[in-house]
């Protein structure tokens, strides 16, 4: 009925579809199994991409030829520019979405990639041979041949929906759950561990009193997440924000004995950084109210997301709560809030391609691997579908470095490090964060999705042509000199000190007071100058000028760790010789399977002076 | 949580919809509960509504103030009057439709009805106090207090779903079956049963080849089922047809031994006129060929719908049969074809107002009554929703007459004489299908909407006016004369007798082979005339003239039978004191309960001297 694919994707949410069509989109023949072909690519919780780090992500997916972010331009109801007060590398697109035309768009941009093949049902089990895999088993007992296969299973794994004390199987609220997998993955000897996550209720938008809520609109100029889509939204519509406050806490206290989370019923970790709203209560509780963002549904619908109260109290609990809460006074609710528990595999089991060590040509991506975020889960799949088609190809592998991307960050993390919940991106995170921004991802990335194949020369050249123009309007404005009397009018106003001599725009902008736009009102020659540019490419002009040196510094920093990062290690190097090691080290290293110096050293456990030993016998 | 609702419906499918939308509209307050807000008016079998006696059925729903017709009308694919060869008693509209956006539109419409709530969730059982239904508790836990509750469960009470030898629990393949309501009502006395129905693979429309197919577009000049919604589709997509041959039978007969229909593992009974392909094959063994319609899903997507090969052979056999269609050598599937077994309710439990006659104030529609197709279903739950309404309200209550309706055909059918397969409605069914057309909904249908108040006044006098000037375009027909010499050539040209004399344009009219757009072409005056008719008003006169006089004939016979249908029978009527009555009229009289004479002569078992017993009696 099938013939043998290439790469064989099982399921089809973010991680899923990006997997599939990174695959297909190199020449892989490409079948995506999914539970149910309505529900391809369903916002499972905000209707929302993007954000602090994970808009960043969404950008490097897209610099690299990955969907995410095209689907999200096409279905974008709101777009902010998160943090813009900050510096450059804090900027973080955002967008609201519309739900249904987001799962919409990635479904026929799936079917519009002649490599991908769909199949609704639900896998098994692997086939594997001399620990390979080689094809899949479904429910209704089809085998089908794949030269390697992607795992994307979600919150689906032997899934557990609580609601207060209630709790029922299930992969989502009215989905089924998924068995089979993690008890064959654990008998072939793989660690699999349990997490939570959860989801607010959702509410008619009809029974809501908007007026005392603060709006909150989108850009007045809003952006895109796509570099190749150009087209910016005509249209947006309004958020809200209001607030809980103690009336609010105190009913939910009253459920608190009925919670899943802190009777233990729920044995999952959550996500630390997207708590619900009784871990807010309870371990920030010298916090008089917490902030809620009232997100519309989409174009038409009257739903509403109800961000910041993710809880699993009792539904009854949920609804006396949100009737606490301003403009929520006669609030009716669709659908309570839930949490759900799911199975996911250490991920520290993985290599840096994403590959499973025990099992070849295996590879996991997305919530099972312990990540929260569609961000985190769309960018691993994109990766995981990378890497297989590499490796049934047999062409090189790809591993995203730490130095040049949030992605290579997330993978790095999870390899080497593991997490024990689930794992979010953040700046932070990112020791080279200066250099991993949204406003050059498509510089730091298309050159590595062109050497795949997924971005044409056009594109390229295109990054080629913003780079070599931002850096003309760089030198331009080196020699372009600014007279006092003109400027000194606009520093004034600008609340900096005035000229005392004529200087270049290039001074004046390094100023941070001082905006590109501020000189071009002042200098009509450059102004004249910028006129031939398009909105980046002046935007990045005026990053390059007025936080060059940084980003120099941090480079050099980069270049001198980069030593480490290229001491390759051979993945089967046999640790337990080394008795100069502590045992911790080797216990570790040989688990981890470090791919360099640099991976080594980020291993918990392994100490400077045990990689101190390693570098004497690597080198050898 | 909830106040007290006037009318809970438990589904959302086209009954659960036209049900809350009926009752929400009359001014009831109406809570919606479905297992899944995401899949609210999914069509589970094939994108198309209407056709023959069901386009009927849609044009009727529209008149009283339903939804389906401008739902289907919003979401048109293509649009086709079936049957324009024939009488106009046979005319019926038929759409493709894109299944997404049907889903979407129902439930925008839904959101717009104020007094619509929605609760996701499963109803667990019913909340009964003195026989009479007062609210429901859910899977959650929740009780929710109702007036009164209306069931339209479709497949989903304890569904089970095959695939050959293959079965798992589900109400639609990929969701979840519903349980608890059938084993309550059992157990308060209700007779259950099991039905079964089926659905053909979904295929990937890149892999057809469809030059090898006959190409079936729309209507050149496409209408529409709402009589309110004029604006016509602009764009239609293409269906094809192909056929199944011998290789095709061959190949399925290789799966019989595994088919969950012949070896007797399904015990419901599937629809007879709905068969799946292994049915067709075996009981018209004799035939060569079967017509097999390939519908597109959408307006989008690459999905396919193999209207005419509903199976639950097994997957490979479906597979492997498909592919010697022609037009499917290379046809990949999407998802395999299956059976679904559900409980239904023998129908006769219920009064005409689908009430049931146990429980006071519960009513069921659409699949849980035993029947099949969207339409059957849409116009239970339409009429359900506003006897539901009705009773709590203590208004009259509503029963549609067989002579004025399908809807009362169709009832009246599944009350008195109730069905053992699943009931699909045939324009064979209706004994005045004469008078029951698609043009003339309006006419039959809108005063009642009216006198419910479903229907404005301004919309009952634009169907006043369409009486009116379809009489008086009749009237100037008959005083416009034809001249002969102008009307010969045409006549000839039709291939009908010439005229030896003037006539009137009513009389040339009459002519089988005369259209009024051919008199139009040689009798200015009266193409002037019609000029300031829209295109409905001078349809509906041409099929006054022409056929006038059947019509009054059947409406004669209609009042001679109405006498039998005025004698109004007290429902509590104690036959078994009728010692003249057979043993077995007496028996199902005491089930039935018919509410007029005339649905006690339909009652199998009930002879004529039953009636001439009952009619010296009830008459007392």
């Amino acid at each position: 009925m099938f013939n043998e694919y290439d790469v064989i994707v099982v399921g089809a949410g973010h991680a899923g579809c990006e997997a599939a069509a990174a695959a297909a989109n190199l020449g892989s023949s490409v079948l995506l199994i999914t539970m149910n072909m309505e529900t391809i690519a369903q916002m499972s919780c905000n209707p929302a991409m993007g954000g602090v780090a994970k808009g960043q992500i969404v950008r490097e997916i897209d610099a690299m030829g990955g969907y995410s972010g095209i689907i999200s331009d096409k279905t974008t109801l709101q777009f902010r520019m998160l943090n813009l007060s900050k510096g450059p590398a804090m900027w973080s697109p955002r967008t609201q979405n519309d739900r249904k035309r987001f799962a919409e768009e990635w479904r026929l941009a799936l079917e519009r990639t002649p490599n991908v093949d769909f199949w609704q049902d639900m896998v098994s089990s692997l086939i594997i041979k001399n620990n390979t895999v080689v094809g899949v088993k479904t429910s209704l007992g089809v085998e089908i041949k794949g030269k390697s296969v992607v795992l994307t299973n979600g919150t689906f794994l032997n899934g557990v929906i609580h609601v207060g004390e209630k709790k029922f199987g299930g992969g989502r609220t009215g989905e089924k759950a998924a068995t089979g997998i993690t008890e064959q993955l654990t008998e072939l000897g793989f660690e699999a561990g349990r997490m939570k996550t959860g989801t607010p209720p959702r509410i008619d938008g009809r029974s809501l009193n908007y007026s005392v809520m603060e709006e909150q609109w989108g850009d007045e100029n809003p952006g895109r997440f796509s570099y190749t889509d150009v087209a910016r939204p005509t249209e947006q519509r309004c958020c809200w924000i209001t607030y809980t406050n103690s009336e609010v806490h105190e009913t939910l206290k009253e459920g608190f004995e009925k919670s899943p989370m802190f009777t233990g019923r729920i044995k999952g970790l959550g996500p630390r950084y997207c708590p619900s709203i009784e871990d807010k209560i309870n371990r920030f509780a010298e916090r008089e109210r917490h902030q809620i963002f009232v997100e519309p549904e989409g174009w038409n619908t009257c739903e509403i997301y109800v961000n910041g109260f993710s809880t699993s109290l009792p539904e009854d609990v949920q609804y006396k709560a949100l009737t606490k809460i301003p403009g929520f006074e006669n609030a009716k609710m669709f659908r309570p809030g839930y949490a759900i528990e799911y199975d996911y595999f250490p991920p520290t089991q993985l290599s840096l391609t994403l590959e499973t060590k025990l099992i070849s040509n295996l590879f996991f991506a997305g919530q099972i691997n312990g990540t929260t975020g569609y961000e985190e889960a769309a960018s691993q799949g994109f990766i995981a579908g990378i890497n297989a088609h590499q490796k049934v190809k047999d062409k090189h592998e790809l591993i995203m470095k730490r130095s040049e991307s949030y992605i290579g960050v997330l993978i790095d993390d999870l390899v080497t490090k593991g997490t024990e919940e689930p794992y979010r991106m953040f700046t932070s995170r990112a020791e080279h964060r200066l250099l991993l921004r949204q406003d050059n991802a498509d510089i730091r990335l298309s050159p590595i999705g062109h050497n795949l194949g997924l971005i044409n020369d056009e594109r390229l050249d295109l990054v080629k042509k913003k780079v070599a123009n931002s850096d003309a309007i760089v030198e331009f404005s080196k020699k372009q000199a600014i007279d006092m009397v003109q400027a000194n009018a606009l520093l004034e106003e600008l609340g900096t000190s005035a000229l005392n001599q004529t200087v270049k725009v290039f001074n004046l902008l390094s100023r941070p007071q001082v905006g590109i736009n501020d000189i071009r009102t002042v200098n009509p020659s450059f102004n004249e100058f910028l006129d031939q540019f398009d909105k980046e490419t002046i935007e990045q002009a005026e990053i390059k000028i007025k936080y060059e040196s940084y980003f120099e510094k941090e480079q050099e920093i980069v270049n001198k760790m980069q030593k480490m990062e290229d001491k390759d290690i051979n993945p089967n190097f046999d640790y337990s010789q080394l008795v100069s090691l502590s045992k911790e080290a080797r216990e570790k290293l040989l688990k981890i399977k470090p791919r360099t110096l640099g991976q080594a050293s980020r291993i918990s456990g392994v100490s400077p002076s045990d990689i101190s030993v390693l570098m004497v016998h690597i080198s050898k």
